[in-house]
């Protein structure tokens, strides 16, 4: 997706991915094939290229301090940024030092540290591999402290642990820093379920303070970040009211106002944002290819009321991606197919997302509409298989 | 752009142009390297691809034929199709047959038919090279009969002679046919100057029952077209009202309501629809993508009032291009560019384009708005520039 929101602005991509014939090679000048790890893939990477940048945690930032260094070629965002983020207990103690409001949390490096920040925090509670956690993976709820070593075991590593957030929405809040320029897109609120992105809906579903508020923090969390580029910033909006605020509201009303928490913070495009490409006027793709070069940013105003949903792998094992069932989003106004083009479909695998966007949702009066626009992104997907019928 | 249109539907593209590093390279799976009717290379590219496309009308028809029985790959539009666009008199001649109006015109194989020709028709009059033509190459107008023999030198070739239609406005529809669909995007008004496309502006400023008959006449086009894929057809619309009609306007009122005739035909995307990119709902290039491979079509709706100006090439002479003055465009909200990569600027050579869109123009109240978008758009092309300061 990034390479196609470079293409208009006359910028080439050249792209490094393990994977032979990765999915963004169809759309960019050159695939150097190598392991993000790979000094010297790296290093050709730079040499070729006026910017670099990544989109995936996996960079290694040590690496591309050192590739910056000795190919002069600026790297966004910066290396250090990258560092940060990629140690959940660092991230949230660089969030908790600028004030940021996060989850109670805590570093755990055995199981009686573990058991002993449950007696604190109740359970269910949260355990987290510190670094490498992906989609959920890394990530394992804890029920009771008899589970303690068992769970420790399988996310592996240096851990942390988080209170359980009692949540109204998740929400999200793409943003963008630019040469002398920050910007946020509206605020999405996001569906998970076994830990794997299914929906945005943008707006989100909660009250215009929520909204504003998650903006907020959005921008705080800019403020504290290094170099340029798209962030995506994820958010819980907490079951609590707001301290202080007028809490009166009606059942099955959206004015709950919850406090916001922020859950992770991603320093690349992020999948809760994907639905900038149709439902916003510039793209949080083009907006990273804009930051990254030092180019002014687009606007960030929402188009239209949108949803997004992914398209996961619904199969039970690894086999080739035969893709059925698409004619009902071809042939719907508004529906946005991307398909990534991943050559073999696993289980909840990422294949692709939809999007459906309506001018004639109005958020501002009710959430009702947007639950239909829900609704009918999801009966699309639903109908978009990878198995036999 | 078909290549940036195609990416998130999942579809490759493999390109066949003689300019080695063409402007689709970086977008596109791959490039082969050869002249349009390099029949070695088409084969290639046929025995490669699942479908066969053409963007230009410089494609070989008879070749495109030899190929798609020997490859046994469909190619849309019909290779008949092409060379009935290609001789500008057999299009003519294809179109009256059909009961679509058209300017008056003739062949004219020398000098005194082409005198005999302006007897009947009157000068000026437009003289046309039958085969070649692009972007007013193999056009010239005639003042005078004393010119006959230096006018068709000047266009080379098998000639013809069109009389000269005082028109209101020139108009285009973006068609596009499907399967088993037919649609067409909203009326546009096209600005040419020396014959070379300046802007494209949507919708018209004309009458709703001028946008509706310009529609209407696209669509008998597209019913006499073979092949599925995108047209463009430019159209004019005379200074005399509507036979029949009630020709009651006001002075500066849009009502003015003039005769439809055809100018041309592209069997391709088209200029005057690169408006679709940003101001409608799908793309004419994504519906070419879509038309071609036999995929549904997506809604032609358009989204928000736009104009779209060509960047053409302010130099005296080629040079490389050195592109200056991008940074109002990539700052104002609502404004897209589209930069083609081209090496070399030459002369009013089309290097990119700029598209405005603006929601809060509203184009049945009153031109008045559409006047000021096109003149912000302007203003914007205005500042981008290939020269030295």
């Amino acid at each position: 997706m990034l390479g196609e929101a470079a293409g208009p602005l006359g910028i080439e991509l050249l792209v490094l991915d393990p994977t032979p014939d990765c999915p963004a090679s169809p759309v960019v000048r050159d695939q150097i094939v190598g392991e993000f790890d790979d000094e010297d893939a790296v290093r050709e990477l730079a040499d070729r290229s006026d910017y670099l940048t990544f989109e995936i945690e996996l960079a290694d930032p040590d690496l591309l301090e050192r590739v910056e260094t000795a190919a002069d070629v600026p790297v966004h965002p910066s290396p250090d940024t990258l560092r940060t983020i990629q140690d959940k207990l660092v991230q949230k103690d660089a969030l908790t030092e600028a004030g940021i409001p996060v989850p109670e949390y805590r570093a755990v490096d055995d199981a009686g540290e573990l058991r002993a920040a449950l007696d604190e925090f109740g359970t269910p509670a949260m355990v987290k591999a510190r670094e490498g956690g992906y989609d959920g993976r890394g990530n394992a709820p804890i029920e009771s402290p008899e589970d303690a070593e068992d769970v420790l075991d399988s996310v592996a590593g240096p851990a942390m642990v988080e209170k359980f957030v009692h949540f109204e929405r998740e929400l999200s809040v793409i943003g963008v820093k630019g040469k002398n320029e920050v910007a946020t897109f509206t605020t999405g609120e996001n569906v998970h379920r076994d830990e794997i992105l299914r929906e945005t809906i943008v707006p989100a579903r909660a009250s215009e303070e929520v909204l504003e508020r998650a903006r907020s923090v959005a921008r705080d969390v800019l403020d504290l970040m290094d170099g340029r580029g798209v962030y995506g910033i994820e958010l819980f909006e907490t079951s609590e009211p707001l301290r202080g605020s007028d809490t009166s509201s009606e059942a099955g009303s959206r004015d709950s106002a919850g406090e916001i928490l922020v859950n992770e913070i991603a320093p690349r495009p992020h999948n809760s944002g994907h639905w900038t490409i149709e439902g916003a006027v510039t793209s949080q793709f083009e907006q990273h290819v804009r930051a990254v070069t030092g180019r002014p940013l687009g606007s960030t105003e929402q188009r239209d009321p949108t949803v997004m949903t992914n398209i996961l792998g619904d199969v039970a094992e690894t086999q080739p991606a035969a893709l059925r069932g698409l004619d009902d989003v071809l042939s719907t106004s508004r529906a946005a197919l991307h398909w990534y083009g991943k050559r073999d479909v696993r289980p909840l695998r990422k294949m692709g997302h939809i999007t459906l966007t309506d001018p004639d949702v109005d958020p501002d009066e009710s959430a009702g509409d947007l639950d239909e626009l829900l609704a009918r992104t999801r009966e699309l997907r639903d109908a978009v298989t990878f198995t036999e019928d």
